[in-house]
């Protein structure tokens, strides 16, 4: 029994339960809102939209990353992350007919999403939120709006949520193409089945690792961008991501023997994609830990592993990024920090 | 005299020179391209695209980042940064009608940069490459180009071809709404006097820091990008870059007293955006370097600084830029390090 009372849990308990929590929430969120989901889809669908921006920051950015992989994979739809600035500080008056605007948000609480959603639906846009607070500012300036349901989240670092977020995002796309939703009731278990296998052994190699940095490729490419912001936000570490195409173009150069190399490698193309990245990793002789198949890890020699979940490429995100968040918890841990609560962070930021 | 030969010049000599060539670059560029440039964006404004997907690289990516902005705000188009990958290895039949394809490239000669100019293309896009290569791939697979004429750049690292892109960019985009491409004649002058400024003082001091920290919003946002890259490719150093609302969402967490942050404010919105930004940096005690406006500077107690180049707000990125270039040579050489051959760089990267 920990000395901690219920009013000052132990560091790392938020977020640990929370991370825990996520095969719950997917299944929960799968139960309760699949038919409403589906009804937002149905709309989206009679609109038609020609093109997509998906409007976030933060982890929430992640999400939208994902679900603009998606669009262009499954329905060919020409996508962009919305620069939101330039909607509420540049005045511009955009032209949105055809346009979906997808606005994507753990607390809808952002006034510069809340009031780029409103610009976007004055010039024309169809507009959506996708959210875990259905009472927000950002709801409420949307047409249409899916509740990720994913439940209070008390810790300050996202974990759930995200996932919560891509499931939504995966479910309204799946909808939208005409898909009945079923591939996603694989994703719990996979997800149990990675919780179930420790990071420790590598939280323990990275303890003191000042800079790491993280690769995708593809869908693994939003997964290596919120793994560095977990590692960023929790453990204080720099943690950079790149996608394997734009390291070679230039980061490479500072890649060594000092700094580990975290690659996630999604199965399928992605996987694929990535093996002449492996390749000059190995030539520069960077150390590399392996998010994703054996395969992989066999053929270039990786000892260090942060699991194998194997599902659909496609849903893969939703599985991959929990080694992530798990790491994230435990480096924070084992450096002395409470990733419950990071330095300078308030759940809801704030920004114009 | 050195005692290296014209075989072995000087460490940093190559990029030193096409640093310093760049006013002339930008005005050989007026003179002779603006003609060409017109003459594309007549074609361009006659098929009056709804939307535009910009496809590019490493600095390109950059460029490609720049003239996002400067669609949203000066023509209303809503755009987004292609993810090649979901053309090329994902097999993607894309729905672009009415879609203006922008593919940036400095050598033109990357496969996946062709391959995607080519399917974009084959599914209805208005095709168009903007390279220093005319007889490339990427300009071949286009229906119409752009020539930047910046001469051949024997530095790997890009610098002249990146303020060629901006400009080339900024010539289309202008006489797309409509200008005559005058406001540009007010970059060479501007430039040369960011190189009559030395980084020095900013590089002697930044020569042990093996974390930095970059932060733009709005137009200097490209900027923060591109003097990260630079900084990670010549230096070795691990150089973050974010927008300031996105680094207030999370990284801020891992901002501290240890490793300097480097804020480029332009005139006008960019600056006044990044108020908060400076605020929560005093807050947590960070060193600030400010490339941008004596105002901002005199108002946060900011005393090391990059420089203050006055130049329209929109126009700046040609000109800000420049002092992180020199600050990536000079840092690279007080490291011992030859800027002009980083290590395991080629000048042409291949990807697919």
């Amino acid at each position: 029994m920990s000395t901690q009372d219920a009013a000052h849990p132990a560091p790392g308990s938020l977020m640990g339960a929370e991370i825990a929590a996520q095969p719950q929430v997917l299944a929960g969120q799968l139960d309760r809102q699949l038919r409403a989901i589906r009804v937002v889809a149905e709309r989206v669908r009679d609109a038609d939209p020609r093109f997509v921006l998906l409007a976030a920051r933060g982890t929430s950015d992640h999400a939208a990353l994902y679900a603009k992989y998606l669009l262009e994979t499954e329905l060919g739809l020409p996508c962009g992350l919305a620069s939101m600035s330039t909607l509420t500080a540049y005045g511009t008056t955009p032209r949105l007919a055809d346009t979906l605007w997808v606005a994507v948000s753990q607390s809808g609480g952002s006034p510069d999403l809340a009031e780029s959603t409103r610009v976007a639906a004055a010039n024309g846009a169809l507009t959506l939120a996708v959210t875990n607070a259905p009472d927000s500012k950002v709801a409420a300036a949307a047409h249409l709006q899916v509740d990720i349901d994913a439940g209070p989240e008390l810790s300050v670092a996202a974990t759930k949520t995200y996932t919560a977020q891509l499931q939504a995002l995966w479910l309204l796309i799946d909808a939208w193409r005409g898909g009945d939703g079923r591939q996603a009731r694989q994703v719990p278990a996979a997800i149990q089945q990675v919780l179930d296998e420790s990071v420790a052994l590598v939280a323990t190699r990275y303890r003191f690792a000042d800079r790491v940095l993280t690769v995708g490729r593809g869908f693994s490419y939003p997964t290596a961008r919120e793994g560095a912001l977990k590692l960023m936000e929790t453990s204080y570490v720099a943690a950079q991501a790149f996608s394997g195409a734009d390291l070679l173009h230039g980061p490479v150069a500072m890649v060594d023997v000092h700094h580990p190399v975290i690659v996630c490698a999604p199965n399928g193309v992605g996987a694929e994609l990535l093996r002449p990245v492996l390749n000059r990793l190995g030539e520069v002789g960077a150390e590399v830990c392996l998010l994703g198949p054996s395969s992989l890890a066999d053929d270039f020699g990786i000892t260090t592993r942060l699991g194998d979940p194997v599902v659909d490429e496609q849903l893969s995100p939703l599985v991959q990024v929990v080694p992530f968040q798990a790491l994230a918890r435990e480096m924070a841990l084992a450096r002395g920090f409470d990733p419950d609560h990071p330095r300078g962070l308030r759940k809801v930021t704030e920004t114009r």
